[in-house]
């Protein structure tokens, strides 16, 4: 892979800035966006220089494939800030492995990881105001690949744009999360992409998601599409069942997302001498549990929500209210995280990096 | 729904045309687009007033959701010209139909139908220059919704554009097609979105067929996720099987995109007195049949290959030669669909629209 130091970077600067405008209080997750934004074209077979410029809204043909073709993957990440004024990444070399492992499922050619953190280091010191100190602030990373290539027939670009926005994100409490399992939609099929941040898996959501909501719930709990006899994951976390006090959560596979929030928790979990299994979790052993008492939480395990406690789910038009909880894993597991995040406790794992 | 006539559409003329650098007799399938484009925003919960315009690439944030979500749908249908210069369209009224569905499934707002057909007639009109008459010579029409909302929380959007870009289509011949039958990639799951042309199943394929492609077979028929013993679709044709002199085609589900060539081969198989078999088509059965002879086609159909026979497939490392048949079925339904197209046979299930 082709070599570049971060002097190497184009950069033009804003001429002002728009924080002033923004009310850090009053914060709509994913609508406003930093100053700068990083950006990096793959043509005539290789990534080209990389530029940073004034966030701005960008050129791009009709025939574009990603509008076709739905040729696009993400990440979501997050900086923090400490006491001290130092920004902090977490565990940024996952995103870097996921984004090149769903490219690689959608023949987008891999971002070198040179382009990839140089970017963003120098991305977040431009716009390291953004990051506002404070428990549960954040400033969330969305580096993504589209495919800009101007040609409708189906197949693979040659051309595409890796982009790297930011957007400040509030410590927020999103309230009582009820859900949905799954019984007639799908998210994903063995042999399919579900395992991938492809941007089509999510429009697909959207619809059932709909029809949650009009039923009262915010998520759906997928369930696996052959049997929906196993569950899965949800829109945007991975789910964990406490059951007694062991921990249990699917394993991941070629439908479900590694979540970087997941496999955190699971080795916190080890480190706090918890129990905790990886296997399949059916419908019928959760609701039993419900019904015998024995399921104490049911929490989302995500980048966005961080740990997201679910408070009741229907399945089979039948409804189970969780109980409520006193140190509750959710919360125990959200505050370990929290505070590597921060700075505020040790980090055992080296999952910390600091943005120089 | 809101209705509008095509005198409410806002139009601006390209001031000269590109045509002249044109040379149809070798054109490369959707890279080349015509002058004129059309273009319809959703905003404020509706549809503003739809434009035609040159064409010309657009404006988006880097936040829209199309690029991060792929919420986005298509369509894909032809515009002919006869000997007496008219320009006719094939059952375009599924078209609209389909995009619609494949809307609904996505949680796109549904486009209302004279908005789409006076946007239609009104841009091919002014591009009708660019639809070249003799047999197979088309213009291929592609309307598009995309989610042009600049947001990344992962939900639907609240503003849409709704398109259509033209482009230019050689008759063809693509050459013999060797295919792949998947035996561990899927396409779709059931509860999920195959049967809508949904983005994000396009790009989903690229890597398996490349993979087909490096092995020497041009496509990938997909088998079901669940079991991969059940023969569905290819990539972008529905397939169909003549055992002896029976035509065989799965029948459509969730997972399987309901192809308007392929609904016009089973009206013209009956009306032909050709046995055609809607049902399940096993592996299994497809190889035993080639092994015996018995198989004597396989064909995909679709409205931008119109037929494509194939001439081999692999399943389970085993290579599979199919003969080389005179007056097959291909040929004959290929001949019977070009000509209710091209306006020189009798229209008899009213198939045709004329242009104007
Ligand atoms: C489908 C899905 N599952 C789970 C997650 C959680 O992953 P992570 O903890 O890496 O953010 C995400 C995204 O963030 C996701 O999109
Ligand atoms: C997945 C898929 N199957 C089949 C077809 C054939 O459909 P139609 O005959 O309507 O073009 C298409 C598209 O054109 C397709 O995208």
């Amino acid at each position: 892979m082709s070599s570049i130091s971060s002097k190497e970077i184009q950069i033009e600067r804003a001429k002002t800035t728009k924080i002033d405008q923004v009310d850090f209080n009053n914060i709509d997750f994913g609508r406003i966006f930093t100053d700068h934004m990083f950006v990096c074209d793959f043509k005539d077979g290789k990534w080209q220089t990389p530029k940073i410029m004034p966030y701005q809204p960008m050129t791009i043909d009709p025939s574009a494939r990603v509008f076709h073709y739905g040729q696009a993957v993400f990440e979501g990440m997050k900086a923090y800030k400490d006491e001290a004024g130092k920004v902090w990444l977490f565990r940024p070399e996952e995103n870097h492995a996921r984004i090149n492992k769903s490219a690689a499922r959608l023949a987008i050619p891999e971002f070198p990881k040179d382009y990839f953190f140089n970017g963003l280091h120098t991305l977040l010191n431009l716009d390291k105001d953004w990051v506002k100190p404070g428990m549960g602030n954040s400033l969330y990373i969305r580096p993504f690949v589209i495919a800009t290539e101007p040609a409708i027939s189906a197949s693979p670009a040659s051309e595409y744009r890796f982009m790297i926005i930011c957007s400040p994100a509030k410590a927020y409490y999103s309230g009582k999360v009820r859900v949905l399992f799954a019984e007639k939609f799908s998210r994903s099929a063995d042999g399919g992409v579900g395992f991938a941040k492809a941007a089509g898996n999510y429009a697909a959501q959207f619809h059932p998601t709909n029809l949650a909501k009009e039923q009262g719930y915010q998520q759906v709990v997928w369930t696996d599409a052959n049997t929906h006899e196993y569950l899965e994951e949800a829109g945007t976390m991975n789910v964990f069942f406490r059951v007694n006090d062991t921990l249990i959560t699917a394993p991941t596979n070629d439908r479900i997302l590694d979540g970087i929030t997941r496999k955190s928790i699971i080795q916190l979990a080890k480190d706090n001498h918890i129990d905790v299994e990886v296997r399949r979790v059916s419908v019928k052993e959760i609701k039993d549990a419900a019904r015998n008492g024995s399921l104490k939480e049911i929490f989302g395990a995500g980048t966005a929500a961080v740990i997201s406690p679910i408070s009741a789910f229907e399945h089979a038009e039948e409804v189970f209210e969780l109980p409520n909880i006193e140190d509750s894993f959710a919360s125990i597991f959200k505050e370990k995280l929290l505070n590597i995040q921060h700075n505020l406790s040790e980090d055992l794992h080296n999952w910390r990096q600091e943005v120089k």
